[in-house]
């Protein structure tokens, strides 16, 4: 099984963690984001979608999207389970993810960032407020979920760690690199906290993987 | 059974759609995201994102994020079904789902079209500009799916209409909105089309909604 993937791309982090905690082995294959390589040819062979991450398991073409492939993983490598089993459990975990994957990261990715630079001029202070903007946004949105709602646990849902934590966790994690202030969401903090001392999340890390740097400047992650 | 949603609002057409498809009776409580009313605290009290839309069953707190109200309602009505019963089939019509709810949507809500305004004061062009920009890099990773993919059919995936068309038709939707020139993607608007023969999706297009205006400037939707 290869995971097409980059050191500092939070969807690919995502499915890192979501192969670590179902003990699935993998290798992954670096296609550089800040060289543009998942636009040249021979990714788009693996996804034409030219986005990362990919996950080819082998038996047909590659997975893609990450929350597709979260999703395909659980279905088919079933404990442990990353989505609780009542439709409204369920429901409610997928919308914490959806916060996060759907409302920030979309407005975060490389090809917004270099659009936001290269075609609309923005200065780089600009550029850095519009991340942290809506980075802090989906925090503020999962902060009063998880704050308010009463299935909140020791993780997202309950005491055991799914797809909401694993966004949670990617997301919080680019705040860092974005260099967003997490001060104001407590219960967001503490449920990545809880999630980071599990080594499944915790090694998945972009700051872990090979080709990331030592330190990420303003990273808190 | 109570839908929160607004005419315009494609989250709100994509859970319409589902709702039709099952056959399932449902009040629409029209909350005005051009006046702002889902900021206001009446409407918080139902989705503390401030997002539509919400579906509240009436046994509990307000399902949210259009996405997860999907996989719910599938859930819990399984016929007719809107997801392949394959891992592999259901792992590509949700990545096909995704290319349009999370790769456009997110970049073209109202919340991210009054930033470019009031924040980055960007001129009206430069915004109409961003618009179609995201919605037709989207319509063009769909179009590459759609033509290259044995698995397409009638619909996005065989012959059976699911949730990756229910997204794709809402893409469509808003591309027209936004007055974006669909001609570039042929086999994306034969799906759409053919979806549109069906009343579920037909009746629930925004400009059908009560307080849609008779016709939007540039709409080729």
């Amino acid at each position: 099984m290869k995971l097409y993937g980059f050191w500092r791309s939070l969807a690919t982090f995502r499915v890192r963690i979501a192969l670590n905690l179902k003990g699935i082995a993998f290798d992954e294959v670096s296609v550089d984001l800040m060289q543009g390589e998942q636009r040249g040819e021979a990714y788009r062979q693996v996804n034409s979608q030219a986005m990362l991450p990919a996950l080819d398991m082998g038996d047909g073409p590659a997975l893609f999207q990450s929350l597709a492939i979260l999703e395909y993983l659980d279905e088919t490598y079933p404990t442990p389970a990353l989505l609780p089993s009542k439709p409204r459990d369920r429901a409610r975990v997928r919308g914490l993810a959806l916060i996060a994957v759907c409302e920030a990261h979309p407005l975060v990715v490389p090809r917004v960032r270099e659009y936001l630079e290269k075609d609309l001029h923005l200065a780089e202070p600009v550029r850095a407020e519009w991340l942290r903007h809506w980075m802090d946004s989906a925090s503020a949105a999962l902060e009063l979920r998880l704050a308010s709602d009463p299935e909140t646990g020791r993780f997202c849902h309950g005491d055991v760690p799914g797809i909401a934590d694993i966004c949670a966790v990617a997301h919080v994690a680019g705040s860092g690199l974005f260099g967003c202030d997490l001060t104001p969401y407590p219960m967001l903090r503490r449920v990545v906290a809880e999630c980071l001392t599990i080594e499944a999340f915790a090694s998945a890390h972009p700051l872990r993987q090979p080709g990331a740097p030592a330190h990420v400047a303003g990273g808190r992650s």
